[in-house]
C-alpha cells in the first residue's frame, strides 16, 4: 500500500471555502473532496439524485477498509446563501484567514467540521501505513440546507441497497456553544404545526345568548394548551413546548360575535411522544371546552434519541482528552440529517462552535480546526482496531 | 275654542306611511303631522337643523296649552331603506290595508306609534273641549334611524334654550314583544368597543425562552375577561356582558413568535357602571397578567335608566286597563333617542310589536293600532288634570 499524507484541516476548510456551493449547487466541493478521499486510499463513489419538482443534488460516498468496525462520518458540503455580501468583511467564498481566523460561508457549518474529520482520517492513515483497522465511510451531501430530499435520505437508500452498513456515524454539525467541544448531540426534539380551527353560531353581541361564541371557547381552550405542561422533559430532553404563534378571526364587525376562530400551535416535543401522541394531548384539551373543532396537522418532524452508548463514549473521551471538557449531551437546536442516520446506526453530532453559522462573517480559528482534528482522531483510535 | 274632531289611527298612520321619509328625507310626512296638531290647536314650530358633514334634517315641535303638568311624545318619521323592493308583498310606501293588516315601511318604526299618539291626543281634546288640562307636546324628528344629530339632540338644546320643559315624554319606539304593551322600556344598557394589543419579544419557536410570546399573555387575560362576570345585573338590567369579537395576529411563520397580538372586545353594560368604570374592570384583569399592553377605546353610548314613577306607573295601568297585562319594564335592546331625553325628563318606552320593525313587509294591525291608541289616551287621562 502507498503512503498517504495527510491534508492540513486549516487548508482543506479553505479549499472547500472558496467552492460556491450554495444550495443545490455542488460548487467543486465534491471534487475536491473526492480528489482528497481518493489520494488517502478511499473508493469514492459520487451519486446525483433526483426527484420532479426538485433540483439534482450531487453527493459523494466515500470508504476505506472493508472489515469491521465500520466507522462512518456525514457532512453536507452545501452551504446557506450569503445574504448581503457588502455587509462580509471579506469575500465569503474566498477561504481566506484574517490572523488565526478562518472566515467564510460554511466555515462552521459544516465545510470546517468535514475538513477536520478528512484530515483526522489522514493522520490515522499515516500512523496506520495506509490500514484504518476496519472501515471509515463519508457520507457527503448536497441539501441539507435546502428540501432534505435528494441528499442523505436517498444516500441512505442506497447504501442499504448496497449493503453499505456503518456501525456507528458521526455527524459534523456545529454543536459546540461556548467552548469546542462542550456539547455533543443525541437526538432532536420532534416538531408540528397544527392549525386549530373552533366553530360557534354568529350572532349580535347584544344578544349573546342567541349566539355562541366560538372566540371564547377557542380562548378557554389555548389556555388550558399553555397552562399545563405537556411533560416535565426525560433525561436528554428539556420539557416539550407549546407556542400559539397566531389567532386569526378577521372579524371586523364589532357588534359581531363570529361564527368561527382559527389559532395556529407549533410544538416542540422530546422523545416521551411522537407526533400522533402529542395532537391527542391537544385534542383532549381543546375538547374540554368544545367538539365543535378541528385540528389540521402538518408534521415537520418527530423526535428521536440515539441512545449514548460506545460511540458518544469515545467522543466525550476525546474532547476530554484534546480540551479537558466534558461535553453535554444535549438534544436542543434545529433539525440535521441525523434525524435520517439514526434509523441506520448510533449517530452522535459534534463540530465547530456555532455561533457564527449562516451568519455574516461565518467564521472559526485555525486553533479550533486543529483541535476538532485532535478529538476526531482522538475517537477514531478508540472506535477502530488497535 | 272651536270644536275638534280626532283622526283616526289607522287612516292617520296609512298617510304617514305613503310619506317617502327615508332619513334624511322628510318626504312630507311633517307636513302630515303639522296640518293634523295644527288643526287640533297646537302650536307647531318646524326646525331644520344643520351641521357640516351631515345631511339637513327636517324636525318638528308642537305644543297645546301653556301649564302644567307638561307631557311630550318624542317620536321619528324617518324610516330604514325598504330594501329589496321586489321581496315586498306590497309597495312599501303605498300605506296599504290588507286585511286587518296595515303593511309598509314604517309601520312599527315607528309611524303607526305617532299616529296612535296624535289619535289619542285628539279624543282626549274631543273629550275636554280642546282643553288638555296642562300642556301636550310632540318632538317628532326626522334622523333616528341615522347619525342622530341634527334630530332630537338639537330639538332637546332648542327646546331649553326656549324653555320648553316638559315633565315626562314618552317615546313611540316598537318595545312590545309577544304582546302589544307586554314591555315598557325605561333604559338601556351601554355599548363600548376596545381594541387590546398585548406586546411581546418576537424569537423563535424552538427557543420560547429567548423570546416572550405575546399571544400567551393575551389568551391568559381574555380568558379572565371572560370567566369572571361583569356583575349579575341590577334591578331593571341583566348582567353586563363582555363578547370578544375578533383575535388578529396575522403571523403566517408557524416557526416565529410573533411581537404583538390584539383582540376586540364589544361590551353591553348596565347602569351599574360608566364606560369608564367598564374600561378600568378591563384593564385590571390584563394588568395581573401583563403590563406591556395598550386598550384603545370606542364609546358607542353609556348606559342609562330614568327611574321608574309617575309615568311609568301611568303607562303601566293604562295596559292593564286597555289590554289586562301587565308590562315589564325593560332595559335590552339596541339604542334610541330616549338616550337624549332621558337628561331633560323622566322618559319612558312604550310602542307596537317590534317583530317585523326594519324587515320586508313590516307591518302592524288595524286592532293593534286602536288599543295602542287607547292606552295612549289612559295614560294621557291618568298623567293631565282632571
Ligand atoms: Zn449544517
Ligand atoms: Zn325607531
Amino acid at each position: 500500500m502507498a503512503a498517504v499524507t495527510a491534508p492540513d484541516p486549516v487548508e482543506l476548510a479553505q479549499r472547500l471555502i472558496r467552492c460556491p456551493s450554495v444550495t443545490p449547487a455542488e460548487g467543486g466541493a465534491l471534487d475536491e473532496l473526492e480528489t482528497v478521499l481518493g489520494g488517502l486510499g478511499f473508493r469514492c463513489t459520487r451519486l446525483t439524485f433526483t426527484e420532479p419538482g426538485t433540483a439534482d443534488v450531487a453527493n459523494l460516498y466515500a470508504r476505506i477498509g472493508t472489515g469491521s468496525p465500520h466507522i462512518a462520518f456525514a457532512g453536507h458540503t452545501d452551504v446557506v446563501p450569503v445574504g448581503d455580501t457588502a455587509a462580509w468583511s471579506v469575500d465569503p467564498f474566498g477561504g481566506q484567514r484574517v490572523g488565526d481566523e478562518v472566515i467564510g460561508r460554511g466555515a462552521v457549518d459544516m465545510k470546517g467540521a468535514i475538513a477536520a474529520f478528512v484530515a483526522a482520517v489522514g493522520r490515522l492513515l499515516e500512523e496506520r501505513g495506509g490500514d484504518p483497522g476496519g472501515s471509515i465511510s463519508f457520507l457527503i451531501t448536497g441539501d441539507e440546507e435546502g428540501p432534505s430530499i435528494n441528499g442523505t435520505r436517498k444516500l441512505l437508500e442506497w447504501m442499504q441497497a448496497e449493503g453499505e452498513q456503518p456501525e456507528m456515524c458521526v455527524v459534523g454539525e456545529p454543536t459546540s456553544e461556548a467552548a469546542l467541544g462542550d456539547t455533543i448531540k443525541v437526538g432532536r426534539r420532534g416538531s408540528l404545526t397544527a392549525r386549530l380551527t373552533v366553530h360557534g353560531t354568529q350572532g349580535h353581541t347584544a344578544y349573546p345568548h342567541k349566539a355562541d361564541n366560538p372566540v371564547h371557547h377557542l380562548t378557554r381552550a389555548l389556555r388550558r394548551l399553555i397552562d399545563e405542561p405537556i411533560d416535565d422533559g426525560s433525561s436528554h430532553f428539556e420539557p416539550s413546548q407549546l407556542q400559539i404563534t397566531s389567532v386569526d378571526v378577521g372579524n371586523p364587525a364589532h357588534n359581531v360575535i363570529p361564527a368561527s376562530a382559527t389559532a395556529t400551535l407549533n410544538v416542540r416535543f422530546n422523545d416521551r411522544h411522537t407526533s400522533d401522541h402529542v395532537l391527542g394531548w391537544i385534542r383532549a384539551r381543546v375538547h374540554a371546552e368544545t367538539t365543535n373543532f378541528e385540528l389540521t396537522p402538518r408534521i415537520s418532524g418527530e423526535s428521536f434519541l440515539s441512545p449514548p452508548g460506545a460511540l458518544t463514549d469515545a467522543l466525550a473521551a476525546a474532547v476530554q482528552e484534546v480540551t479537558g471538557r466534558t461535553p453535554a449531551l444535549g438534544t436542543g437546536g434545529g433539525t440535521s440529517d441525523a434525524r435520517f442516520i439514526k434509523d441506520l446506526c448510533p449517530v452522535a453530532e459534534l463540530g465547530l462552535r456555532n455561533a457564527t453559522a449562516h451568519q455574516v462573517d461565518e467564521r472559526t480559528t485555525t486553533q479550533e480546526l486543529r483541535e476538532l482534528c485532535a478529538i476526531d482522531h482522538a475517537a477514531l483510535r478508540r472506535l477502530l482496531a488497535p
